[in-house]
């Protein structure tokens, strides 16, 4: 996957010298800007491998499927990526990635590269909201990669860069459902199952138990029920300017992506709130798995400059 | 879908005054630009509606799943598209579009609108090369789009439009692989059947009768395989420099599509092609089928400018 990735993108991106499992944007370090990385486990592409490029991640350590790069990887990564500014680590608080990417910043702190770092935790299924630090982070990192990666190119230094990406992180919230399960590769067959007829109502990225197991119901009430789920979350003020991400997890037809938005555009606008920006699309995926994940972020002046900011990347449209 | 559709690209497309069954450019018609117009079966998304936009198409005619649009709607596209300088319809050579194109185009006439068409004819699995006028197009549609986007948005008239659209579709070729079939939503079970383990070499659009049905291969006798059929219909030279288009069928994790793509590349390289440009993702589906349909097209100076060529679509990344 990764050499068929390299090779499809290599106008934009290449490997790193010492690192196969490290990918980085051609042009990196970019002279004066401050460096950014994510990374994470395969079987989510284009996430997060495709978020790399002009005005945007420079580096992505990149795992086996559904495990967290090695520290090793995010180290070289962060070397990748700094430009003597220091790095913005900026990756979705799954457990593996936490204990990695500590440990590559200790590693680079000994050779004088400053990382910070900000989680992804915009899955609202994952942690109730008294602990939402805990939460996963899901399509909502790519919100986050977007601004950020706008940040860091407008000429921001670390400190500017990592506290826009927790702004982003804090306005950003996301729910997905599971229609059918996904199979690991190596595996074989799916390591957890959802009956036909059923579907898993705010499940993980890797098939971690949602909210509820549900009868299928029609699309209308879904995209309803997702769309609820996310804004009695996020709380936007009633006339509030919002970012839509509508995400397939793997398997699902773009069809019927459309179908759902059309609903949930409905409830957004019940709610009073305005939509800037629309995005529909494979953007962070889970294997195989039949699904959608929804994102919605609260924006501000700054937010919506740092969205359409001009940018270049394989997983962007 | 089509107001999900409409409401998440509202940006660039507007739905048509008189037919609920037609999408536009919102700025169509472009004042001394040919008009350009497409159409087809829904449950291809983004084809064919995800192709309107800036240099794109002007206007779609919309059918119901698998079915071709009506004739009024493709006259009702084309009286939208049309700026007084004539309107090239760009289509995939099936039996319904064929006619009702065919009247659409009478029924113009009348009006005083001048419309010629080109029919994509990339699928070899379709029809034999000595019958390669009765092939149906797939996946290639998208270049012969762009490039005939490109072609009108330059200044050409219609017979250049139409010349060069034709000359995209004789340099072009597409290959599908089917390793499950799709379901119609209206029946809700698969019309045909590929068994577990199975995979349909050739397989159509809509479920066609491929070249034969095979036991699963690995994926690099796969890519071998679908690499090899295109290339030996094209015969290009060696040296030629080609674009390489792979589309997931609806249902086909973008990880499986790079895995594809690297012992794609490698064929082609082996071939001793030049590969310019590489298109990966979703571009022309079959509802939920699973599955991947490789398209190659032979490039020269021209057809390359005309791919470069600035352009904005829903479909395109």
């Amino acid at each position: 996957m990764l050499k068929g990735f390299l090779k499809a993108h290599d106008d934009l991106i290449v490997k790193n010298e010492t690192n196969d499992r490290v990918v980085q944007y051609k042009n990196t370090p970019v002279e004066g800007k401050v460096g950014l990385v994510t990374g994470g486990g395969s079987g989510h592409e284009p996430a997060f491998l495709g978020y790399v490029g002009e005005n945007m991640m420079d580096a992505v350590a990149v795992g086996e499927v559904f495990s967290s790069p090695s520290a090793q990887a995010f180290y070289d990564a962060f070397m990748a990526a700094d430009s003597g500014k220091g790095v913005a680590c900026l990756f979705g608080n799954y457990a593996g990635d936490n204990m990695n990417v500590k440990m590559a910043i200790r590693k680079a702190k000994k050779q004088g590269v400053t990382v910070k770092y900000v989680t992804a935790t915009d899955d609202v299924a994952s942690s109730p909201k008294e602990t939402k630090e805990k939460r996963h982070g899901i399509a909502g990192g790519v919100f986050m990669w977007k601004t950020a990666g706008a940040k860091a190119a407008m000429g921001a230094d670390l400190d500017e860069v990592i506290e826009l990406a927790q702004k982003a992180v804090d306005n950003t919230r996301s729910i997905c459902v599971g229609l059918s399960p996904c199979a690991i590769p190596a595996v074989g067959h799916p390591n957890f199952d959802i009956k036909e007829g059923d579907m898993e109502f705010g499940i993980g990225h890797h098939g971690e138990p949602g909210i509820n197991v549900q009868k299928l119901k029609p699309a209308k009430e879904i995209a309803k029920d997702m769309a609820k789920a996310v804004i009695d979350d996020l709380e936007p003020e009633n006339g509030a300017e919002v970012a839509v991400l509508l995400s397939g997890l793997g398997a699902t037809p773009i069809m019927e992506l459309y179908v759902l938005y059309d609903e949930i555009e409905a409830y957004l606008k019940d709610q009073g709130l305005s939509i800037y920006k629309v995005l529909i699309g494979d953007y962070v995926t889970s294997l195989d798995m039949n699904g959608a994940a929804l994102t919605v972020m609260k924006l501000d002046e700054e937010l919506k400059e740092l969205l359409d900011y001009d940018a270049k990347a394989p997983g962007l449209k």
